[in-house]
């Protein structure tokens, strides 16, 4: 979700923007006059520029050129590092290598995903939830449909966010227009309601005390606390979007990773079709980061006020801003449910599980609170009385390993930092033993 | 940019959508009650359910059904059928194996596209054009990037597009709300300018009659119509922007078919740097309509009313709305556009021209005036005095061939139909020879 890189464009030199304009010089001061017209969009205008994992990088730059011989160990930016398993990316090249002979080659698929790679998501992750595979909307990742979600529903609607959370909910709100303006004390946006998530309420709301919001965004297993919301709390949460006439926008991109009894999707609770919708990835469970491919389910059952079907107007969205996720991508998405892909994958994610375990032991047996690690593997550190950004420069400072200040993710992050434990274990476990010096 | 799939989900029983609420009644009346709250966006309101290529394909679907044995002929969708030269395909296929390997694997890459594809875009498409590596944002494709650069710019501005033209431009505008109320009677929308471009006008508005608009949609060599505009044309546009303080949105999806001294980038022209926005795609030139990959150049010198720089705007949208193209298809891109890999497509590319030259020769001994064929692979032909949907249906009905009512580009393309000219040879000799027989 994340570069390394942000593109800040050079100084512009102002000088340089009326020297093509025409030589006769009254025309050329007309032109000049009326040559910028466009404003900034309010929106864009009021999105913090404090872009978290540019600030980061920033950091961890600096830090590598005053210490060119550290060994720096990255548990940022949750970037899977594994290979992907073979029978994975035979597929893929074969797909690739069809595209040139004259009866493998295909141009445009359909834009909501092709059939059979729908056909396998609906049996691999909706099993007896009937879910459809028309609901079923392949994209290249769910970055992308956060975003197309954004633009499908009414710029007015008001949201409400866990927190902390994956910024990109917020991010991609406040560009849609749903934000107002930031409240650099709070560092929250004046129109978003935060719903605080923290080790005090077992990482779910107080929906009592939440105000009612068109639009809840809910990420479960969460990033970055690592915690999966049970079934209790998700049939709490449908009853309460049910109640105020709100629109669920879950996100299980870490689904794959729940190991205990928590619901894998928001579709196991009974009457999650008529106010979810469900957005998903391969990123995390296989690798797919780089290779970008994800998906989202509208479920038919999920109305507008005056009932018309809101899967249509998705259906129209992806049609028109969308043009279907890469056919060589999808092949590869295909062999990724097969039984001997999925096999493989497993124990993918069981390695980066137990480098879950081993971080969370890490800091555990330095008597800190530790949370996640178990449904997601984000581990998520409490540091009593730090900022986040003191947390993480120290531990940059001092042990050469990149974590996430915590109050990236929203203002209830303070105090935390997230590992990812996508690294690879020497990592892990070098980190591990740094960090027991260290502390 | 079309599937031959639309989605219609099935009808909805209001039945259903009651059935899971709560067992006790008062409850459920309650809950039932405050349902379903959130009203349609009017965006999506106002957006035409007439969706061009569902109807095409619905109207050819029934052909067929009744005519089981006929032999059809598809020249609609501009989608292309020649396998890709493998040389590129391979390319594909080694980076997707070379992610199975610890030292191949690669998770995310920038989000604005790897550099090495950066720097091969600036130096095949902008020699000495000042195009830098860091103003190229390598996407998923030209559509993608569209509604992208939809979500950057304020929902309030005015826009302007060529008529006929394609039809995203106006779709996506008015998803974000800058189309306003369509008019049944004129088929257009009340905001919108449609520029008239018409064999009358030699494909190029009139510039000294079209009201300013704050971004102007320019598609060149434009689809359907197959023209380009000429150096001349596109200096006078790149003028008229500047002395309105108006953004060109420049699509050059097709520049590479180019085969005169047109254009094949608006930043040719001197100045277009301070004015304009390039979108442009691997889909038409590299066969890639199904892999997915394409390319928008927003340069730095391009700067909002207060001076800030619309790159920076562009970068962060990017970042949060997108998360970088495929890997994989990446690898190809840059094989694409190696010197081995750029010859092999200009064959390919002169054969679909030589099927558009097939289609413009058998229309033209009919005694029709056609259009394009010569700088785009779309061939534009003109039936006097008959609706477009009526020479559709007479071609399809009479001839088994699918082509596209230039209508559905725009009130401007009424009397027109379009051919595409990227099918296979032999079913073109086999459409030439039935038109003949035909007409």
């Amino acid at each position: 979700m994340f570069s390394s890189f942000v593109c800040i464009p050079r100084a512009i030199s102002f000088q340089s923007i009326t020297s093509h304009s025409s030589s006769k010089s009254e025309k050329a001061q007309r032109i000049d006059h009326h040559f910028r017209k466009i404003h900034r969009s309010v929106n864009m205008e009021s999105l913090q520029n404090r872009y978290l994992f540019a600030e980061i990088f920033m950091r961890e730059s600096e830090y590598a050129e005053r210490n060119p011989n550290a060994r720096l160990i990255k548990l940022g930016i949750g970037d899977t590092t594994e290979p992907i398993p073979d029978i994975i990316t035979s597929a893929m090249a074969e797909q690739a290598l069809a595209l040139s002979i004259a009866q493998g080659y295909k141009g445009y698929g359909p834009e909501q995903g092709n059939r059979e790679l729908k056909r396998a998501i609906a049996e691999t992750f909706y099993k007896d939830m009937q879910v459809k595979e028309n609901e079923i909307f392949v994209s290249d990742g769910a970055q992308c449909d956060i975003s197309r979600v954004q633009m499908l529903l009414d710029s007015s609607l008001s949201i409400a966010v866990q927190d902390p959370t994956f910024p990109a909910y917020i991010d991609s709100s406040v560009i849609v227009g749903r934000g107002g303006t930031f409240k650099a004390e709070s560092g929250k946006y004046k129109k978003i309601v935060y719903m605080k998530c923290g080790a005090e309420n077992n990482f779910f709301p107080n929906l009592s005390t939440t105000p009612r919001t068109d639009l809840i965004f809910f990420c479960s297993p969460n990033n970055p606390t690592g915690s999966a919301a049970s079934r209790q709390q998700l049939k709490q949460l449908v009853e309460f979007a049910k109640e105020n006439g709100s629109i669920i926008i879950y996100d299980a991109a870490y689904a794959a990773y729940i190991s205990d009894e928590s619901p894998r999707s928001i579709f196991e609770i009974p009457g999650a079709k008529e106010v979810a919708i469900e957005i998903s990835s391969f990123s995390k469970f296989a690798g797919f980061t780089g290779v970008r491919l994800g998906w989202t389910v509208v479920p038919e059952e999920l109305l507008y006020a005056n009932g018309y079907p809101i899967i249509k107007d998705y259906d129209r969205i992806v049609c028109t801003c969308f043009n279907g996720a890469s056919n060589i991508v999808q092949a590869g998405g295909l062999a990724c449910l097969s039984p001997q892909g999925f096999q493989a994958l497993k124990r993918t994610m069981r390695n980066y599980m137990e480098n879950a375990k081993i971080l969370v032991d890490t800091f555990e047996s330095l008597g800190l609170k530790v949370y996640g690690g178990k449904n997601g593997p984000y581990v998520w550190v409490h540091f009593p009385g730090l900022s986040s950004w003191q947390v993480f420069n120290q531990i940059l400072e001092r042990a050469a390993i990149v974590t996430v200040p915590g109050i990236g993710f929203g203002p209830g992050g303070e105090g935390y930092i997230r590992l990812s434990a996508f690294g690879h274990r020497d990592s892990v476990l070098e980190a591990s033993r740094r960090l027991r010096m260290l502390l």
